[in-house]
């Protein structure tokens, strides 16, 4: 039986093989919507988070199964103090599968090692949440073709955002990918970050000013940069404009630049760019769908064989 | 794509058809179990309302469908400062059809502009509650044969209350209707409803006590009147026995009189009222069921065409 | 129509009846796979206990019916001052089966008076759990092949267990049943319980320590002893352990005795002891699940008559 704890517990392979057939479903969707009938998805959120639950519901009603689980801890039978693992054991009677959130680093792991059933890791504090990484990697090789050779600019809170660590890692499995860091001092990518792309030769440039690099992506991740992370205001005052992505800066970029966003957006998106063919945020969600789909399949050993087969010899 | 945001987004004739449908579903239930297969109605209450999210939530399991959602604001990416927009296009990558409850006025209709699914009002604070407002009509269609000709008195708190307007507001549009309004001095219908009667050459009244109309109703509205809309506590005192229906006031009413409460009541309807059978406000809610049904189908645009022009044929 | 409000709300021949059906689920799951289609359960909890709510669901929906309700009073009617009997009353237009929680006793019999579908009492207050102690003699019944002749021992807070004083109850029914209690002074089996016992000839015995009567066991019912239900500090230090199951304590034991507990367990079963053979603890979440879908297919008179004479023949 398997998990998904990382998105690095996936081979390079294996992901593609994922998301072959991610996009066998973006194309057939009917053809999957009975795989999963008679099956029960658990989600079980220890920390609010609608959008990625309500992901994983759909995931599993799209496929013909069918949802229970909680929203909140304090609804569950953590609030009178029983263990993740002895909640996955329960869990395990129910369900079939489990998407487990919990605000604590490592909880979803310890869940996996006592669960009879699949568990899938759909966040965990500030350590992974690779259901979203895996969203990003989808998206991006469905609108450039492949997870090769491009150069994507990560902007706004590259200190403490988890998904911009999680999506970089991931890609430096990936070739001729070319990275610009794009944040104020502040708010720099951590030091064990671009020392592990030093040490794997992986090119990166870092700059405070979108302005200054945005013609040369074709790819920009923006996340939010928060008030409160910033030393003082005056600070906050100087830079937040660099960090907010408008009809003018994207005037500057490439017309084949896609612009992606983890959600929710605060103001670091302007709503006048949500019409632009380059914005690709919404599309973003649905490929975290699809992937969800593919995720449920493959964990539950029900993607079926030779249609990925077919769909390798492609690629 | 269609929305529903207020009642009279519908004409007199497309009510009708979407009433024909309801009564065809109280007739057929079975008829109706499969017709939404394999769709999905999302819930986003953004405000608590647990009889409005059931019974729509009934109407799509009962379609054959499946739902996910939120109950509650707390648990939804709006505490995170996501805007309604935002969420209504995630939404829209998720499900075939949104029921919205928001505490601020015009939320859904903001939701509606920018979604890809058909949006339905479930309320929008103070402002409309439109499937309320249907299920009103339907009920008095369904127990009085047509929407013309009776006379319907509305009692309790006339000021405050959206369903009481908003209901008045809908029936201005078909003939022979005679109101009578019930309330103290200090929560009678405002202004702008009498006016708008004035103008449009509609007869009303207005009274102070319900024994001395209740004999001439057809149907009586009941609504709670709350201490804390009272300018002092001698008033509520002295008035709050006028707007409690029992058993004694009951007596005084036609044999066919019908009594109506949107819920929850709390005791402005002594429970000895139950019983009797013009006691009609659990029909209601049954019929707003089969409201909420008629109207996902109709939006989906799933209403079986020649089963409406044979039931039309009929009225 | 029927509800269950008690346990004892079955006589011992329906009982029987009922397991047989939970046992057959258990052995042809698939064959129950559509019974309940088309069904709803709702799920009422006016206090959130999420294992037995995903019990119950998970219960509806490996029957092949779906599911609603909430699982917390704050987002229901009842914070707008709705009485139980008006709720059920709008919940049986909604569902054909209704779980009731509710932190008062006896609410759930007043949901049923009034309810126009069955109602299963989920837990009311410190007073009944019907389905709990369904799941305990189940249990019991699948792994001792029937539900006479044993040793039972119950340790732990005998006092305020809601579920042990029900489980001791319902087993005074069958015959040859040897009742051990293991408890601290403070937290004894009420008296009217052993005056029930002495008036019906039923033997028992209290004891203080758990390692003085464990190898005489059949069965051993572990439950929570917590600290602030003891007179002193003192007192809880020097007696906690003796209610705390170890390995070295289960060495003392039968190699066939079976551990139970009602979950949620917190460190009154170390974790060392899941492994063992005798750890029945998550078994018995399993027949929970079991004796819930049988008990919606009675109540919903959907159970299969010559399956229950077949297998009665057997026993």
């Amino acid at each position: 039986m398997r998990h998904l704890m990382s998105p690095m517990d996936f081979t390079v392979q294996e992901l593609e093989d994922l998301f072959d057939v991610a996009n066998d479903i973006e194309r057939n969707m009917d053809k999957y919507s009975h795989k999963c009938d008679g099956k029960i998805l658990a989600t079980c959120f220890y920390e609010p988070s609608t959008r990625t639950r309500l992901s994983f519901e759909t995931a599993m009603l799209r496929l013909g199964g069918k949802t229970l689980g909680f929203a909140d801890a304090s609804n569950s039978s953590a609030s009178k103090g029983e263990s993740v693992a002895d909640t996955i054991r329960v869990i395990s009677c129910f369900a079939d599968i489990c998407a487990m959130r919990h605000p604590k680093e490592g909880a979803p792991m310890v869940a996996a090692s006592k669960s009879l059933i699949p568990v899938i890791n759909a966040g965990d504090g500030g350590h992974q949440h690779p259901t979203q990484t895996l969203t990003d990697l989808l998206t991006i090789r469905s609108l450039h073709g492949s997870l090769n050779n491009f150069t994507i600019g990560l902007c706004g809170d590259l200190k403490f955002g988890r998904t911009v660590h999680s999506l970089i890692n991931a890609l430096t499995r990936y070739e001729g990918i070319n990275f610009i860091f794009i944040s104020p001092q502040e708010l720099r990518v951590p030091d064990y970050i671009t020392e592990m792309l030093n040490s794997k030769n992986i090119p990166y440039r870092e700059v405070i000013k979108l302005e200054d690099v945005i013609a040369d992506l074709d790819f920009l991740y923006m996340t939010r940069v928060q008030k409160e992370r910033f030393f003082n205001e005056e600070d906050y005052i100087r830079l937040k404009d660099f960090y907010i992505l408008d009809k003018k800066k994207l005037d500057m970029a490439k017309s084949t630049m896609q612009v992606l966003h983890p959600l929710p957006r605060v103001n670091e998106i302007s709503v006048e760019v949500d019409d632009d063919p380059r914005a690709a945020y919404f599309k973003q969600v649905q490929y975290g769908l699809y992937v969800r789909m593919a995720l449920i399949l493959t964990l539950l050993n029900m993607t079926d064989a030779h249609i990925n087969d077919g769909l390798l010899r492609k690629f």
